[in-house]
């Protein structure tokens, strides 16, 4: 299976706040080495932490360990900044 | 256009190395707001960098700013480790 098969997904409805998403593959030869994607999976959350607020509520991880291909997929919906503002009005 | 249509892409040929791909995506609402992408671009390759030797000829980095909808594909050739070991014996 090639990597980017893993990417030919169906198209979900649009949402209505903001979205980020995040999709990591790591094909690798060597059986025996560790899951590279596992401890990408910590960092690259701490990393978007720094600059999203992150709602726990709103974060899916979706992750898959194959015999030589792992993948991550983070989705995460923020809230609308404009919008937040526009109820304060 | 969904965000999920960006990733459906034609498969590339198999490498023989190891590889790891990092697919970003980032549909907003507020187009006052900053390119996230752009800032995540550079603390995500670092924190890749911390964990994979990476050679800046492996590197493939596409970047793509639209009016609601950035995104960024990091591809890396990591050099197979056991490749290494067999060839040093």
């Amino acid at each position: 299976m090639s990597l980017l098969d893993i990417f030919k997904r169906r198209a979900s409805a649009p949402v209505a706040r903001e979205r980020l998403q995040v999709l990591l593959a790591y094909e690798r030869n060597n059986r025996d080495q560790p899951d590279l994607v596992a401890v990408l999976r910590e960092e690259i959350m701490a990393v978007i932490a720094k600059h999203v607020q992150v709602n726990q509520d709103d974060v899916r991880i979706t992750m898959d360990r194959g015999k030589t291909t792992s993948t991550l997929e983070i989705d995460i919906n923020i809230p609308n900044a404009g919008a937040a503002a526009s109820t304060a009005l």
